[in-house]
């Protein structure tokens, strides 16, 4: 009974079934049928015009975004334990040709325009220093928490008021949504975000995700930053049909809510052990070593995360019998 | 009837099932039990000790490659018709920080030692110009041609009384083994070679390449650039699965032999029409305007190939019926 | 009796006088008194408002405008014998982040609309191509022939019609200056260049080169760049006064005179032996091994310029007697 | 009466004459007799041989040596206020394409070992995170403390036990020279240390610092990413005599001890306002906001430093007159 990472799971039988039809000669890189209808499919789910992107990793979404967002010479605000700062191997600056991501603190890996207005302030506007160009934040954030329609919005505003551009990393931005109940617009362009990483293969998709441009300046440049960093898949029919199935019947957000539903039965059973609230998939226990080893005694698999903490992620496919085994245990001990 | 591109076709059914298989839940990254079989797949195929990565394109495996081969500094001898310099947006610039590719001539886009002792032979060895710090050489070549074991070895053995690493673009590398009747190991560790970017996408492959590296010291590195440039996937079990069943019984040689058999039968019917000799999957054809609309009339789908060329690609799926007609039709003109 | 290089050459007085005027406590980096009268002292010699940067090396004055001008993904049509291509160790491809110097022939390293337009068509527009954003050339070229004011306008001309940068390299903006007799004006932003590498050293300067935007938008960036890429000294003063001696008393152009005339005596004495008209202060002179070690047998160095070719570059300080000497021994062979 | 920064005060006069006895034809870049001088001068100095490479600025010593240390994948060990992360626009990331600086912690921006081993041990090994390639410290640092011979021979061991490169920022490495009594050797590769950045800018040089690599096997791919980030001065042989001319009599030295001089007797007139120790030429006292604008009053200008702080710097040529003054005015606060 594992309960490590989405990353894990398996891939939702819709996915599976539409890369099956797309197995026909096509034309290559994205020149086919189903890339073409991308634009079209994820511009009816965000109800204005966008641009949509398949790319394979979220890492190749976000640092793409950023790259179109930031000069080589410029700073990317973020929180200090965001995924592009803590967990892509220096990927930002390797796509932006350098650019410093400036980092800024809040509980939970979450933002606030006055941490931000704080951490800017620190930062002369001379050339010896790096200036800020985009902010980037993560709905989930990497502790599970979710930015509301109007938190955004605020930081958005703030975004703006500054020049800078902004990203969202979307890697659980499924989870966001369901968690929310905010529209995917509201979420994202309503409230000034210039670019999206929309995540699926955390949410039942086996290699595809989505990069959604908001603004249309950003497209050409994009485009030609994804071939040159090789992630213009020659059968991306493949990817486009993945994304494909699972935005045409809201595959996307039924997922994520089993996924939260999941969570949630695990956070009613934590209570006071709960890190922080859990507001999306994961969840983050207080134990200590032995009750660690107890679960772990019980069949049931997860990360140590730093001293006296654990994470348990829940995915789309999760046994709900295993679920409520593990709410169970966590309760008895 | 299409023979625009090997790029087009569909996947070999072994492909899909072994993904299939895959669909299960296992660590995320190339934590996975199919990721760890491939070192060991891959050295059994090429009778050593080898470090076998997955990656999604062509391009990212010939840019992870050069990239752990030259500094950015350096410089990279290559075809002047070669695709690290034509049809990849500048992707080994990006991957390398900036190296520079230097170019050489040869029909065919084939290079000779002497071609190459007379191009590094212009470099003065100075500060002021890029120096070479590593070849990169195609086989089968971007015009159809093929290296011989004994070729590649010539150059390989011209490499390193150079101190020059040896990097070979494999896109059609099961063509070219298909041709020559010549091992894998002949034609590149055995023949010098540092770096093999084993193409199977174009072969019956869906979206997965190897990156095989024959010097161990280069291993830590390109795994950590395949991170930092968003190619290490999550699920990575899923691409994988496509090289092991591409590999374990021999589909990709299979294949490789369909696609080669194709455009044999075509190279017959061209005859004198033929711009290069025939040795892998691609057919270049002298035809006039007139004569390329009179194949097209018949629903012969292909590239024009610059002014009174054309280009033809066979795929391992290529309807052998449809050759046939195709053969005639060229008889016929 | 050197002929080698106007690198080589002394500095004029005005510059060492003006050097240790500036030598007292000021401000640091371009703060200084002397710093903020550069855009004064050279928008008055190009009648126009001008943004004026001190860096020390053409190429660093070369790379930080070709870098605003084009995006890592980029391209810059030059010719392929152009110092930023040739002599440069890659500093373009550093600089901007990986762009491709996309080449372009002509004779005497010079381009013509033509010859770029031919070259710009060879580009497919699609993303697996890198596309042109900027063109540079150099005035006096590297074979020391001269681009008129009409010349550049009509090149300028075709840059803005396809929305291309256009950035001059003057190492030699003086000769070429002194040559055509036009004003600055003309030969620069009159014609559409944005930006200009303005250089002295090569022309009585010690270690300033001067870096003049036209384009008011490029000069936040580039700026921000100078500080990135090491080149803001901490005692700017001493580039800054360098920079004002030369321009303020015309001593830039009389020293460009001087060296012009020089090159002009050599010219007369070569007639046939020319390989290139004599337009600047650089003497390309067809001369046998045994020809060339006869005139080193009479006290006279110069470079070898491939086979049977030798390369003579005049200075603003050059001994006419020594050229008085060397052209009647030319015309002695 | 200024405070400000050793980067305002004027030139030696040692370095003026050494530039006018320079001011002659010779060979350009580094091939004139003047820079061949160097790796003898400072060979001779540090009782060893070693590559002494002249370069303008402490931002292009830091980062071509970093550059040389580290991969662009790699990651260096640095203070969290250490000037490559808060003063150089960049510039490491730039010089080493997209390398991250690993921050770490400890008063008066000075590591120990301890702290190192604790930063690096929050590092996970796997290629998501970016790994410590390198350590970089400043010796005197940013609050103007000194690490002493023994202190770098540690720093220098734990760098070698973790197999990482080290690098000294020695912007004012003749402070802590004259500070320490140690020698050279012992500061530097007697202690482990690789590469140098030895300033003589703020201590009475005009544009010439020392890059002083003492790893060999750094120094040609170092030669050419100074050529190629355009640090090759052409006329090389002014940058060359000035360093000469600051080694050769000890000028560095005795110019440091001067500085010192001055910053200890402000030191001592402050007591118990120092918020560090003084060991170099920086101090750094509390003042409230009425007692900085009444030496403001008396005529001193200095940087206010965060809030209730002031900095002020003396530099080799401070009148000691002044010092006495402020001095006076500092106990009469």
């Amino acid at each position: 009974m594992r309960f490590f990472s989405d990353n894990a799971a398996a891939v939702h039988p819709a996915v599976f079934k539409a890369m099956a039809e797309a197995d026909r000669l096509d034309t290559a890189y994205d020149g086919d049928a189903w890339s073409k209808r991308l634009d079209a499919a994820f511009s009816a789910l965000f109800e204005r015009e966008v641009t949509a992107l398949w790319v394979t990793t979220g890492t190749a979404a976000n640092c793409l975004a950023l790259a179109g967002l930031v000069p080589p010479h410029g700073g990317v605000l973020c929180h200090r334990e965001a995924h592009i700062q803590v967990d892509e191997a220096g990927a930002p600056e390797f796509f932006t040709g350098g650019a410093k991501l400036l980092l800024v603190d809040g509980p939970g890996a979450k933002l606030t325009p006055q941490a931000l207005e704080e951490a800017r302030g620190r930062i002369r506007p001379d050339v010896h220093q790096v200036q800020a160009d985009a902010l980037s934040i993560t709905n989930a954030t990497e502790y599970g928490l979710v930015y509301s329609a109007a938190e955004t919005a605020a930081l958005g505003a703030w975004a703006k008021s500054h020049g800078l551009g902004f990203h969202l990393d979307g890697a659980r931005f499924a989870n966001a949504v369901a968690s929310t109940g905010a529209s995917v617009a509201d979420l994202t362009w309503r409230a000034g975000v210039d670019a999206l990483s929309f995540g699926f293969v955390k949410n039942g998709g086996l290699s595809a995700e989505a990069l959604i441009l908001f603004d249309p300046a950003l497209a050409d440049g994009i485009r030609r930053r994804r071939k040159r960093s090789g992630h213009l898949l020659s059968k991306g029919r493949y990817l486009a049909a993945q994304l494909l199935a699972m935005v045409e019947d809201d595959v996307w957000l039924n997922n994520a809510r089993a996924a939260n539903a999941a969570a949630r039965r695990l956070a009613e059973a934590a209570g006071e052990r709960l890190v922080y609230p859990v507001e999306a998939n994961e969840v983050f226990l207080k134990v200590s070593a032995a009750e660690a080893a107890a679960l772990r005694a019980q069949g049931f698999d997860f990360y140590d995360w730093g001293v006296g903490e654990a994470r348990l992620v829940t995915s789309w496919d999760q046994d709900m019998a295993a679920v409520e085994t593990l709410a169970r245990a966590i309760e008895g001990l």
